[in-house]
């Protein structure tokens, strides 16, 4: 086990930072890109996270330390963001996401006493039974996971331009 | 074509603050991981991008606008960073990646007058011809890739706590 609270909470505390750096500013090119039918832009992988902070990551643990195995958690609508309103610019959504995370970091420290709390164990709709810190070591690579995806569908604008280098490039090669 | 000098001078310039925001205070655990030997940790990525600034991407652009294809330009050792000194820490680092970063951005304005200027070509000592425009974008897509490679290694860390999660978590999947 490799996992601690302490440094869970250094890398969900940067992830809104990080991708407002990277960000903002960019030009629509680069944020409207996906890779294909079904799949998301930057934009959209931004919505995907507020939903997560709204409705799942705090949301889940909270009731597993409250309920315990008595009761499933609820699901969480992964696309739930695509019928979002879409009005809002990169710019607006990454400032939600930001304090939203802020809050449910604050939450996690309050809710959260001992690395003991975090053997505590709640029943998935679809995995059966979890332990807390793998919940909150999937949270952790949720984040990994949309940041590689970002750079992935960002990379992939230019697969044709960077010609024989190609060969080179690790990200290209899906 | 998707290049657009404009466009690749984005995400160029944004590439050090971004991995700045999100690295600098991390724990060793984060930073020192790697995903087996002969693979890199984040400081070690970080030296190749350093490396990159001072002998990869600007010196072989002005080679191919000066040189055309009369002569192949330099090869460029990817494990050269390596026999680097260790003693920087990685903020040192960062900000020395930043500082030549900002500078070869600076003479990339002044060598290319014209989006014209990148399709001269040079002479890859492995690729034969290819123009700067495809030098341009590989830089760019360069940054991506170990953008990727640093939340790959950081996601790995936490493969085994995640638990079940693991199937929706694309990221741990290579």
């Amino acid at each position: 086990m490799q996992f601690r609270l302490d440094e869970a909470i250094e890398v969900l505390e940067r992830t809104p930072r990080t991708l407002a750096q990277w960000l903002i500013g960019l030009s629509d090119g680069w944020l409207q890109g996906n890779e294909g039918e079904g799949t998301w832009n930057a934009a959209e992988v931004i919505g995907h996270l507020i939903e997560g902070e709204r409705t799942n990551w705090m949301p889940r643990l909270a009731f597993m330390l409250r309920e315990g195995e008595s009761k499933p958690f609820p699901p969480f609508d992964r696309f739930a963001h695509l019928s979002a309103k879409p009005e809002a610019t990169i710019e607006q959504k990454l400032r939600e996401f930001q304090d939203m995370r802020a809050l449910n970091i604050r939450k996690l420290k309050e809710l959260v006493g001992a690395e003991a709390d975090l053997e505590q164990t709640g029943l998935h709709p679809a995995f059966g039974p979890v332990k807390a810190r793998e919940l909150l070591s999937a949270w952790v690579v949720h984040d990994l996971t949309h940041m590689a995806q970002i750079v992935r569908v960002m990379a992939e604008r230019y697969k044709s331009d960077v010609g024989p280098w190609i060969q080179y490039l690790g990200v290209l090669k899906k």
